[in-house]
C-alpha cells in the first residue's frame, strides 16, 4: 500500500489566528459555546480525521494588556473538561489534550489521561509540554520560571512515572468473578513505588488499564531536549517547521535519532501544523488571508513583533520595510532570525509582519484544493511529514473547506482514509498497542 | 410555599457498597462503562434530582490487598472527565466534583470548575476536601500525610484563592465588538496577585467568570474545623449523621456558625447522605439490605471493622457479638465510639458488624416509599436536614427504586418538584448568584 497521511486538527474554540473572531462569519463566540465546538468535532469525524486536540495554557497569554483586550485567546475551555464533553458526542476522532510536566502532578495526569480513555474507548492522546510560558511560573507559586533544561529532565521523569501507574493492573487483572467475589486478581497489580530525582510516587494508580495500553503520546518541543525527548518517547510529534527544507530536516533529525533510543522510526507519526486557507483560485486564498491578517489591529500585532524580535517595534515606520540593524538582545535569538527570513522571503512590511506575527505566524498551505493537496501529497512523499496538523484560519468556515473541499480531493487521490478502519486513536496511527511493563505477554 | 426536599445522588459507577457488585442483576462493570453512567444520571435528571455527585480519592482505599481484591472501589472514573462528560449528555441536573485542597493547585482547580460551569451552562459543584486517606499523600511526593488542622488552614486559603480566580473578569468584561476589535474590557479584568501562608498565585484566570458566579461550594468535612470551613464557605453540605437526634445537633451547630462568619443561614443546604432500600414491605426491605451485607466477604468486612475500630479484629468470634474490652488505640476515637453505638443498637454479630463496615456503614432509611417519604418529611420538618443525598445500594435497581417509587411518592405530597424551574443548579437550590468581589453590581 503506499503511503497515506495522518490529520489531526490542532484548535483553539474561535481560531489561533487572533484576528479570526472578527472574520466575516465568524463564530466570536466559540470560547462559551459548547454547541459549537460539538459541531467542529463532528465535521472532522465526519470527514475522518485521526485527532482533534486543543491548544492549552496555564495563564493568559504574555502581551500588554493594549494587545490582550483585542484577543480572543484570553479565555478558553479547560482541555479535560472540554474534551471528555466531547467524547461523549463522538465515536471515533482521536482526543488530544495538553497537561504540563512542569506544573502538574504525574498521579493527577495519569488518571486523568487513563479516564479519558475508558470514557472514550480508547481516543485519548498526551501532548506532553514543559509550558514555555513564564506566566504559568507565578499563578503556580513560583517567582522564576524553571530552567529549560530542568524542565525537560522532569519531563522525561513524568513520562516514567505516568507511562508505569498505567500499567499498574494488567490487562487482564480485572476478573470481576461475582460468584467467587474476585473483583481483581491481586498477583496482577503492581504498586510502582517510583523514587526519582524529581517524583516520589507510590501507586498503584485507581484506574484499570487504559483501553489503548497506554493514551498516544505526544510532543511538540521544538528544541534540542525537545527532539531527543519525542525520539525516546512520542508516538505523535506536532512540529512547526516553516517550509519543505526545515520539514525534511527535522524529520530525519527526530526519526535518526529514535535507533539509538531502541525505537523504530515508524513508530513515530510527524505532523506538522499548517494553516490551510482554500479558494476557488490561489488568488483568492491568498486574499483571504491578507483579509484575515488585516484584522490583527496595528496594537496587538506590534506587541507580538516586537515579542517575537526581542526589541520594541512600536517605533518603526508600519508601511515601510523592517529597518536594518535592530540590535540584538538575548531574548529569542531563533525567533529573531525567523522574522528576518520571513520579512525578506516575503517582502513584507512591518505593518504586514506585525500582522503575520500577531495573527498567526507558522506555515501555511494557501491554494485551491488541488494545489494544497499536491503540496501534502509532496511533503508525503518527500519524507518532510506524515500528515498535518490542520489549523483553521477562522471558523466554521475555514473548517468546512477543508472538510468538504480538501478532504474530498485527499481521498479521490488515496491519500487519505475514507473511513476508520480501527475504533482506537492507535489504531487510526496504525501504532502498536504498548504492552505492559510489568506485566508482559 | 411549604419546605421542599433538595435530592442529589452520591456515587460511586457500582454503588458505595462494597458488595454491591454481586448483587443479582448488577452492573459489575460499570467502573469501565460510560454508557452505564450516562443512563443512571439521565434517569436521575427525569426524576429531577438536583444534582449527581461523584465520590473520588486519590489512592487506592487503604485496605490489606485480601480485602481489596474482593472491592469494585479500585478502579473508577476520575471526577473531571466523567462528568464533562456527562455535562454533554444532560440538560438540567447538576454536577458535583470533589477536587482536594491537599494535593492539587488552585489554579488548576480554578479553571477545571469554571470550564465544567461554561461546558454545562451553570450546573458544576465543588466539593472541597482535604483527602484524609494518608495512601494519597505517597502518591503526591510525600511520606507522611499533611497534619489535619494544616490541611484545613490550606482549604481555606485555597478556597479564597479560586473564588478570587473566578472573579477575574467582571460578568460583562467581554465585549466581543467585532467592528472596533475590543474583545474584552480590560478595565474590568483583574489580576489577583494573592500572596498568603500557603500560596502565591499571580492570575488572572484564563475562562471568563463561570455562568454561576461561582459553582456551588460543597462541603463533607465533619471535624471541628470541617463544620467551621462549611459554615464559613459552603452553600451545600454533605453530612453524615447515623441519625435523627445527632442530625438535627448537626443542622444547628453548622447553621449556627454562619451568623458569625456574616452569613444567613438559608444560604447553605444541609443534606444527610443516606443509603435508601426500598421494598414492598418494610421486611423486604430489610431483607434485601441484609442479603446485600451478606455479599461482602468476611476478609473484606474484618479488614474494614479493623480500621474503624483502629484495632485488628481478625481474631474475633465471628458469630458472636464484638468482645469487651478491645483495648485503645489513637488511631480513631470518634469511629471506635460509632461501632460500639451501631453493636448496641442492632444487636449485630461480629460478622454482622464487620460486613456493615465493609459494605456501608452510614445512615440508611430501609422500607417502603411511604415508610422512607414520611422520614424524609420528619427530617426536613424538625429541621435536621433540607433534603439528602442519596446512596443507592445496589445499580441499576436501587436507583429505579428511587426514581420511580420514592420520588412520586414526594413529589404527590409536593415535597418535591415535579419539575426544573430554573436551568443552573443555584437556581435547583434556591441560592443566590455571588457578586464579584472586585467589581461589584
Ligand atoms: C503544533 C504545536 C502545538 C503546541 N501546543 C502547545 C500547547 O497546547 N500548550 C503549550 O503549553 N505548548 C504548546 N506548544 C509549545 C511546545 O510544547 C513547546 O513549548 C514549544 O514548541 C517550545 O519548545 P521547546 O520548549 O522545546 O523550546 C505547541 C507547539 C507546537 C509546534
Ligand atoms: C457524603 C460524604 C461524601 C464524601 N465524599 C468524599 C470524596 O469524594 N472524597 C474524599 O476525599 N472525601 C470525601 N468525604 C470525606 C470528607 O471530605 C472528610 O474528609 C471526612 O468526612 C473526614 O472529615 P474531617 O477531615 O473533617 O475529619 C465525604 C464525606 C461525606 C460525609
Amino acid at each position: 500500500m503506499s503511503k497515506t497521511l495522518h490529520l489531526t486538527a490542532f484548535m483553539r474554540p474561535v481560531s489561533l489566528h487572533t484576528g479570526a473572531w472578527r472574520y466575516p462569519g465568524a463564530y466570536a463566540d466559540a470560547n462559551f459555546n459548547f454547541g459549537h465546538l460539538k459541531s467542529f468535532i463532528q465535521k472532522l469525524e465526519r470527514a475522518k480525521f485521526d485527532a482533534f486536540f486543543m491548544a492549552d495554557h496555564l495563564a493568559v497569554l504574555n502581551m500588554p494588556v493594549e494587545a490582550l483586550k483585542r484577543s480572543h485567546t484570553v479565555t478558553s475551555f479547560e482541555p479535560f473538561t472540554l474534551l471528555s464533553a466531547l467524547a461523549a458526542v463522538t465515536d471515533k476522532i482521536g482526543l488530544a489534550a495538553t497537561a504540563s510536566t512542569t506544573f502538574d502532578e504525574p498521579y493527577h495526569v495519569a488518571r486523568r489521561f487513563a479516564s479519558l480513555d475508558h470514557i472514550s474507548g480508547g481516543r485519548a492522546a498526551w501532548n506532553i509540554v514543559t509550558t514555555s510560558n513564564p506566566d504559568a511560573a507565578r499563578n503556580f507559586g513560583l517567582s522564576e520560571h524553571v530552567e529549560h533544561g530542568e524542565r525537560y529532565q522532569r519531563a522525561r521523569e513524568f513520562f516514567d512515572v505516568v507511562t508505569g501507574l498505567w500499567d499498574s493492573f494488567a490487562d487482564d487483572a480485572i476478573i470481576r468473578d461475582q460468584e467467587s467475589g474476585i473483583f481483581f486478581d491481586p498477583e496482577k497489580l503492581h504498586v510502582l513505588d517510583h523514587k526519582g530525582e524529581e517524583f516520589s510516587v507510590r501507586g498503584p494508580l485507581n484506574i484499570a488499564r487504559p483501553v489503548q495500553g497506554w493514551p498516544v503520546i505526544v510532543q511538540a518541543g521544538q528544541s534540542e531536549p525537545g527532539k531527543q525527548l519525542a525520539a525516546e518517547t512520542a508516538e505523535l510529534v506536532f512540529a512547526a517547521p516553516r517550509d519543505l527544507a526545515t520539514a525534511k530536516a527535522l524529520y530525519a533529525d527526530i526519526k535518526g535519532r529514535m535507533p539509538a533510543a531502541g525505537r523504530n522510526p515508524a513508530h513515530l507519526k510527524i505532523l506538522p501544523a499548517a494553516m490551510i486557507v482554500i479558494g476557488d483560485s490561489v488568488d483568492e486564498a491568498k486574499a483571504k488571508r491578507a483579509h484575515l491578517d488585516s484584522l490583527v489591529h496595528y496594537d496587538s500585532a506590534i506587541a507580538s513583533l516586537s515579542i517575537a524580535l526581542g526589541h520594541d517595534a512600536s517605533g518603526f515606520d508600519p508601511d515601510a520595510p523592517l529597518p536594518d540593524n535592530i540590535p540584538d538582545t538575548n531574548a529569542s535569538k531563533s525567533g529573531r532570525a525567523q522574522v528576518l527570513r520571513l520579512a525578506e522571503q516575503e517582502k513584507l512590511t512591518v505593518r504586514q509582519l506585525a500582522q503575520r506575527y500577531g495573527g498567526y505566524a507558522g506555515l501555511a498551505l494557501i491554494g485551491t484544493p488541488k494545489t494544497i493537496a499536491d503540496e501534502m501529497e509532496t511533503w508525503l512523499n518527500e519524507e518532510a511529514s506524515d500528515g498535518f496538523t490542520c489549523v483553521f484560519p477562522f471558523l466554521p468556515q475555514g473548517l468546512d473547506d477543508v472538510t468538504e473541499k480538501l478532504v474530498p480531493e485527499l481521498q479521490r487521490r488515496g491519500l487519505f482514509r475514507k473511513d476508520y478502519e480501527g475504533s482506537t486513536l492507535r489504531e487510526h496511527l496504525g501504532l502498536s498497542r504498548p504492552a505492559n511493563r510489568f506485566f508482559p505477554a
